[in-house]
């Protein structure tokens, strides 16, 4: 008989891992939505999830964990998209579009995560406040390389850090008002805001 | 002897009460701000203004009382500023220019309530809600019309909610990141702002 079949594992396998725990981060992102995340409960994910709460607490320590995972995950989610898009893409001007590209479509498609990282940007301490702060500061540091690479301007610190802020404040807003029937898909839209940042309203054509 | 002089009068003077119902409303902007409204408690204002329940009750007959008041004010205001301004522009570059400055100006002298309007937007119910939705789409009608006048350009519907919600976007995304210190005044940010839009990356001189 096998010794190994009786050893008890205290850890389920990775792909169970994975799908329960996506599960019940993605109903924490809903209830995080709908309530905020210090109105929510874990009591509250239960209920949406239908995860007990010693089910979730198997993944997750806290609320706070669940917080910090939610935010992890799209930030390095969104980063990995940039650079595999990047990697396939010169010229500064397309470089920029496929940024709007890869924002717009990681968050038109996690909508409600994007609302979490908008309203909870502020509610996480300690070490977990720490690395999604580095996080951030690598994927703006991301869109200024490419700003920095657009021809006939030099840049100086102020300006690079003023439009790209722009820029996150016109992609990030879209969770406030996207409505795929009135503002196309998520590569049409990317391509009208690139235009407008890029060209600008005098020289915007009208489509 | 003067009969009216003994007559109790119900309502404080009017001086009296705006100036006690705006210390209520700051003191509300600054909670909701912090703690989110539906986690902050009428307990939590009275603590934050030092006025006591009964004293607030007077003037607001709910939390959601004063959310309104917070949210009706701060479009009547804007609104009310960016006509003042417009009655002396001319030009539609200048009139967009106008707007920028506005909006930056009320917005950064009042960085609590802009959180509060962006978090808590679909926080109002019923009769409230509809009165501030107005508001806001009075206050957009008034951005498009100013778009809809920049020369060259044939606006469609599609592109001028695009563009218009686009600039919403860098304009209220700001309560995220201004920095006085490192972003200059908010006249400076105003004009590179609008510069940006106007004339786009492509044409944006370095300052």
């Amino acid at each position: 008989m096998d010794e190994a079949a009786h050893t008890p594992d205290p850890t389920p396998s990775s792909a169970a891992t994975d799908a329960k725990a996506q599960r019940i981060l993605s109903g924490a992102a809903k209830v995080f939505s709908d309530k905020g995340y210090h109105n929510a409960s874990m009591r509250d994910i239960a209920r949406e999830t239908g995860i007990s709460l010693a089910g979730m607490y198997y993944y997750f320590a806290s609320k706070e964990e669940m917080l910090f995972s939610i935010q992890q995950f799209c930030f390095r989610a969104v980063l990995e998209g940039l650079r595999e898009r990047l990697d396939q893409t010169s010229g500064a001007h397309d470089r920029l579009r496929a940024f709007f590209h890869n924002h717009l479509s990681f968050f038109i498609a996690n909508v409600r995560e994007m609302r979490v990282l908008s309203h909870e940007g502020e509610s996480l301490t300690g070490e977990h406040h720490r690395e999604v702060a580095d996080l951030k500061r690598e994927y703006f540091r991301a869109l200024t390389e490419i700003l920095e690479e657009m021809p006939g301007l030099q840049w100086n610190e102020s300006e690079l850090r003023r439009v790209g802020l722009s820029i996150f404040g016109m992609v990030n807003w879209i969770y406030t008002w996207y409505d795929p029937r009135r503002d196309g898909t998520a590569d049409e839209l990317a391509d009208r805001m690139c235009a407008l940042v890029t060209r600008g309203i005098d020289n915007l054509d009208s489509v």
